[in-house]
C-alpha cells in the first residue's frame, strides 16, 4: 500500500538507515488493522521461556502449539508477532509472509536464581533472516550490574542488523540491585529506561505503564526544578514519549500482568491519548479462550485506529 | 526407503529447517527397528566420560572398548548411537555408515567440586560433519547459574548445525542451586525444561522421566487453577509432550539409573502410552553381558513397535 | 579553506597518521567560527545517556530531541557536536555535511550501582563510518579496576579508527576505588589522566579543568623536589598541557556542572591564557533557553578567538 | 620403513583421522630404538618452566642448553623430544629431522599461588607446524576448578591439530580442590583422568603410574560389586589401559619424580608387563651426567625392546 | 654493516625464525656504538605511563616531549629507543630510519589499587608495522595471580611478532601475591622469571639486576644440594644469563631507579663481568640534564665497548 503522511513522518525519524531497514519499517507499520496510522499492536509470546509453559499456557493449553499464535496474530489483524526461536521456526515456514515477525534474540527463565539479571542470548540475526522476519527484539535490564553485557551484546546485534535491514526493538526492563519493585515501573525509572533504549540505537522501544512513583532521589530534585505533569498514565506516557528523543522514536507499552479485558481497554486508552505508538499484549491474549482473546486484540487495535 | 505418513507429518513441524537437516531427521527416523514409526530408541554412552570408567563399564568390561557400543546399537537395531569425541572417532570409519551417529559435543566429569554445574564442550560441528554424524547432542542445565553460558554455546553450535544441515537434539537436565535433588525431576520442573529445549531450537529434547512431585510454589498455584491430571507417569509424559510445543517437537525420555529389565520395560510402556517418542537408553543396555543388553534393548524397540 | 601554519604546525604532531586522519583533524580544526585558530569548541550530549533525561532536559525540554543539538551546535559556530549512537543516528541524514560529528563509543548510566566503574561499549567505527563522523570518542577512567578492559577495548578502537582514517578524542576521567572524590580533579591526577589518554594513541584529550588539589603522596614529594606554579587555573592548565607530551597532543577542557554564565565565560578565559586548546560545553549550552545557550557558546568561541 | 604388523594395528583404531595425521603417528612409533615395536620412550623438558631453571638443571648444568636434549633424545634412541615452545625453537633448525618432536603447548609455573590450577596456553598448533613438530602436548587437570576451561581450549586445539595432521599428546593430571594429595596418583582417579583424555580426543595419553589408594567413595562401592586385581603396578596398568577404550588408545606413563636408575628400571618393566605403551622420562634422564643419563635412557628402551 | 662473528654466532641462536626476524635482530645488533659487539644499551620510556608525568618527567621537564628521547638515542649512540603507543607515533615519521624502535605492547599505570598486578595491552603488531618498529616489548608479572592472562596475551602476539617478522623483548618482572618485596629481585625468583620469558619464546630478556636474596625454600635447599658462587652481582648476572637457555638468550638489566651516575656505571660494569648481553637505562638517563644524560649513555655504552 502507498504510504500515508504519518508513515511517512515517522520514516523521517529514520533517515539515517540503509533502505532494507526502512523496508521493514514499513512491513510492520503498514501491516493488518493499523496499516497506516502509525500505530501498532503486537502479539508476544515469550511467556512460556520467561515462566513455564505450566504457568504460560495453563489457562488455555491451545497456546503450547506455536501455531495457535501464527493465526491468532493473523486473525486479530495485529502488526507483528513476536517470539523466541524455537516457536519462530516451528510456523515460519507455515506462515510465510502472512504477518510480520520479530524475533526475540535474547530469553531469561525462572529456574535459576541469579542475582543480577541478565538474559541469555538464544538466537542471531542469521537466525531472523534465515526465518523471514523483519525485526528483531532485545530485551535489556538498566539497573543490573550485568548492564553492560547486556547493552555491549545489543550493540553487536544491532550492528548487524542494521547492516542487514533489519528493525531492532528493544525491550527495556529497569531491574536489578540498583533499583526498588516499585521503581522498576517509577515514572523517571521508564523514561530513563526508554531513553537508554533509544541511545543504544534502537528503532522502536518498549517499556512498561509508567507508575507515578518517582525512584531516584536526583529525579525528585530534578522534577521540582522543572514540574511535570504526570497525574494521569496519559500525561506520564506522554513524559516517557517525550523523553525518547522527544518523540522522534517509536515508543510501545506492554500490556503487564493478566487482568480482566475491560481493565486492559481502559490502560490501552489512556496511552493511546498519551501519544503512545501501540501496545504488546500477550498474556492478556493467549491466556483467554480464542473468541476471547481474539476480541479483546481487536478492541486494543480499535482503541489506537479510533485514535487516529 | 519411501516416507510413512508419521513421518511426513513430523517433518511438517521443522518445515523451516534447510533440506540437509530434514534429510539428517529422516535418517534418524528411518533407521533400525523403528523406521517409519516415527519412534526412536537411541544408544547413548557417555557415562564413562560422566562418572568415569570403573563405575560405567567394571560390571560389563567389554563396554570398555567403543566398538562395543557401535556394534551393540547396530544388533539390536537402534536408531542411532550417540558418543563424546573419543568414543565416536574410535569406529568412525570402521562402522561408516552402519547407524546414525549422535555427537555429544558438551560433556561433564565427577572429579571436581563445582558449585553451579556447567559442561565443558567437547566437540564441534565440524568434528560431527567430518565423523559422518548426524546430528549432535547438548546438555543443558536450567536452574544451573551459568545457564547462560550454556544457552549461548548451544546457541551459537545450533545455528552453526542447522545451517550444515545437522540435527541438534537437547539433554535438558534442571539441576543447580535453584532446584531441590527432588526437583530435578518434578513434572513442573521437566516440562519447563523440555519448553526450554525447544525455545532454544533443539529438534529432539531428551529429558528425565517426570515424577508427581511439583517444586515450585508458582507451580502448584498454577495447578490449582488449571487442575492437570499428573497421577500416572503415561499422564506425567503426556503433559511434558504437550508442553513442548503442543507436541510439535520429539521428546524423548532417559531411561535413568540401572534396574531390572522388567522396570525397564514397564516404564518405557507407561512413556509409550503417553506419547512419548522414544527412548535413550545406557546403563541399563549396556552394563549387562552382551546377551542382556541386547534382548532389553530389543524388548524397549518392540514396546514402542506395538504402541505403532 | 587553506590551511593557517598553526593548522599546519598542529599537522606535524600527527605525521605518523594516515591521510585519512589527518584529513578528518583538519576537518575539526577548520570548521565553525574558531575554524584555522587551533583552537575548538564543541557541543556534546550525552548527558541524557549519564543522568537520564530528566535530569538533562528538564530545564529545556526540547533538547530532548537531537535535531536541537544538531542546530544548535551548527548556529553557535561549534567545531563539532558530539553524542552516543541514537541521537546521531536521527539526524546525521538530515544535517549530512553541516558540522562534523563525533560519535560517542561509550558510555555509562546511573540506574546500576557499581563498584568500579566502566562505561559500556555502545557503539563503532563501522557506525562512526556510516554515518559519516570525523571523529570517534572515548571515556576512559583511570582509577578504576576496570581500567584494563577499558583501555584495552580503547586499543582495539584506536587502531580500526586510525586504520580507517578516523580521528581519536579521549575523554579521561579519573574515577574508581584508587581515588578520592577531590582527587578527580587533582592536578597531579588530572595531568596524569591527560598524559594518559596520550599514551593510548588519543589525538585529542578531554580532561576536566584542574583543581590546585594535590592527591598521591608521591606527587606531594615529587613537586616539592621540582616545583611548579600551580597557583592558578590558568597554571594548571599549562602544566596539564605541558603534561600531555609537551603540548604535542590537543587538550581540551570540559565545562563542568552547570554555572552562570559569566562564570563559565571566566574559566574559559583562563583555560585560553594557560594553552588549553579548547573547550567542550554540554550541560551549559543546552539546558538554557536556546538564544541564551547560543549566546554563552558564542561568547566561549569568542574568547578562543581572540586569544588567537 | 615398512610398517610392522603391531604398528598397523594400532594405526586401526585411528582410522577415522586423516593421512596426515596417521602418518605422524608413524613417524612416533617408527622412530628410535623403539621404531616398529608399538612401543614409544619419550624425552621430555617442561621441567625448567614447571619448576624454574635452579632446581631443573641444578643437578647438571649443561641441561640449560635445550640442544643438550636434542642431542640426548637422538643419542639415547628415544622416539621423540618434548619441550615448550623456547625451547623447541632454539633447535629446530639446527636438528631438524633427527628427531620427531612435540611441542608442549601449555605450562605452569610455580611463582604465583593458585587455587584451582590451570595452565597457561604458550604455543599453538601454527607453532608447531612452523617448527616442524610432529605433535603436540597439552596438559588437563582435571579435579580443578578450571577443568572446563582447559578441556574447551584443549577441544579447539585438538580439531586444529587434527584438521592440520598433527598427533594430539594428553597430559592427564588429576589435581585440584576435589582430589586428595593421594587421590592424584589413586588408581580410580587415574584410570578416570586416561578416560577423561581418550573421551576428549587425544591420540595418546600421559599419565602417572597409579597407586594402589582408591580416592572415591563410590570407587570402592564400585570395585566392591565388581572386583578388579590391583595389588601389583602391572595389574593397575593393566587396568587403566583397559579404561582408555580398552586398550584402544596408546597410554604412557610419567617416570615421576628423580629417583635410583635401578628403581627406574624396574618400574618401567612393572608398566611394560602391563601393557603400558611406554614411558616418559624427563628429570630421571637429564638431572644425571649425560653419561647416567644416556645409560638410564637406553635401558628403558631396553626393557620395553625385549617386551616385544 | 657486515656481520661481525659475534653476531654471526648470536644468529646461529635464532636460526628457526623467518628471514624477517633474523633482519631485525641484526637491526637491533648492529645499530648505534656497540654495533657488531652482541651488546646492546636501550633507552625505554614508559616511565611516564608507569609513574605519571610528574614523577617522571619534573626533573627534566624536556622529557615531556617525545622528540627529546628519540633525539637522545640517536645522539647517545643507543641500540635502539623502547615506548608505548602514543610517544612513538608522535616522532616515528620525523625521526623515521634513524634508531631501531621498540613499541612497547602493554603497560600499567597506579592511579588504581590492584590486588594481582595486569598490564594493559595497549598497543599491537599491526601498530608496531605500520610505526617502522623492529620489535615489540612486553611486560610479564610471573608471581602474580594474573600471570596466565598476560602470558596467554603475549603468546598470541609472539605469534603474530614472528610471523611478521619482528623482534620480540619481554620484559620479565616478578611482582603478585605469591612473593616478597624482596623477592622480586631475588636471584632465584630472577633467573626463574628470565628463564620463563625464554620458554615463552622471547629473543631478548629484560629483568632487573638480581640480589643475593634467596626467596623460595625448594631453592634454598637446590643451593645446597649444588652450589653456585652468587656473591657478587657478577656471579648472580652469570647465573641468570645461564639459567637463560645456557646463554642462548640475549639478556640484558634495566638499570633500575635512579641513582648516582657513578653507581649505575659500576653497576654496569659487573653486568658487562657477568656476560649479561646489555642494559636498558630510562631514568636515569632522561631525568638528568641532557648533557648529563647523555654522558651517562655513553659512559654505559663505553664500558660494553671496552668489554668487548
Amino acid at each position: 500500500m502507498a504510504l500515508t503522511d504519518r508513515v511517512r513522518e515517522i520514516l523521517t525519524w529514520y533517515s539515517s538507515e540503509n533502505p532494507g531497514t526502512q523496508t521493514n519499517i514499513v512491513r510492520l507499520l503498514n501491516h493488518g488493522t493499523l496499516a497506516g496510522t502509525g500505530r501498532l499492536v503486537i502479539l508476544p509470546v515469550d511467556q512460556g521461556f520467561e515462566h513455564g509453559p505450566l504457568r504460560s499456557f495453563g489457562p488455555n493449553p491451545d497456546g503450547n502449539d506455536p501455531d495457535y499464535h501464527y493465526q491468532l496474530a493473523i486473525d486479530s489483524g495485529c502488526n507483528a508477532y513476536a517470539a523466541p526461536l524455537g516457536p519462530i521456526e516451528v510456523g515460519a515456514s507455515k506462515f510465510a509472509g502472512q504477518v510480520p515477525l520479530i524475533l526475540k534474540v535474547n530469553n531469561s527463565d525462572t529456574l535459576a536464581k541469579i542475582d543480577q539479571p541478565c538474559s541469555a542470548i538464544t538466537a542471531s540475526v542469521e537466525d531472523a533472516l534465515r526465518l523471514g522476519c523483519s525485526a528483531i527484539g532485545y530485551t535489556i535490564y538498566p539497573g543490573s550490574g550485568q548492564r553492560n553485557t547486556m547493552y555491549q551484546d545489543l550493540r553487536e546485534i544491532t550492528l548487524e542488523a542494521k547492516r542487514k535491514g533489519l528493525v531492532v526493538i528493544t525491550w527495556s526492563y529497569p531491574r536489578g540491585a540498583g533499583l526498588s519493585k516499585a521503581g522498576e515501573t517509577a515514572v523517571d525509572v521508564c523514561s530513563y529506561a526508554a531513553h537508554i533504549a533509544a541511545q543504544l540505537g534502537a528503532h522502536f522501544v518498549k517499556v512498561k505503564p509508567p507508575t507515578a512513583h518517582i525512584e531516584q532521589e536526583e529525579s525528585k530534585k530534578a522534577f521540582e526544578k522543572n514540574p511535570v505533569k504526570l497525574d494521569t498514565l496519559e500525561d506520564r506516557v506522554r513524559f516517557v514519549v517525550r523523553s525518547t528523543f522527544g518523540g522522534k522514536r517509536v515508543v510501545i507499552f506492554s500490556g503487564g500482568e493478566s487482568k480482566g479485558a475491560a481493565d486492559v481497554v481502559e490502560e490501552v486508552k489512556e496511552i493511546a491519548k498519551g501519544g503512545g505508538f501501540g501496545s504488546i499484549l500477550g498474556r492478556n491474549a493467549f491466556q483467554r479462550p480464542r473468541a476471547e482473546g481474539l476480541k479483546l486484540l481487536q478492541d486494543v487495535i480499535g482503541v489506537y485506529k479510533s485514535a487516529g
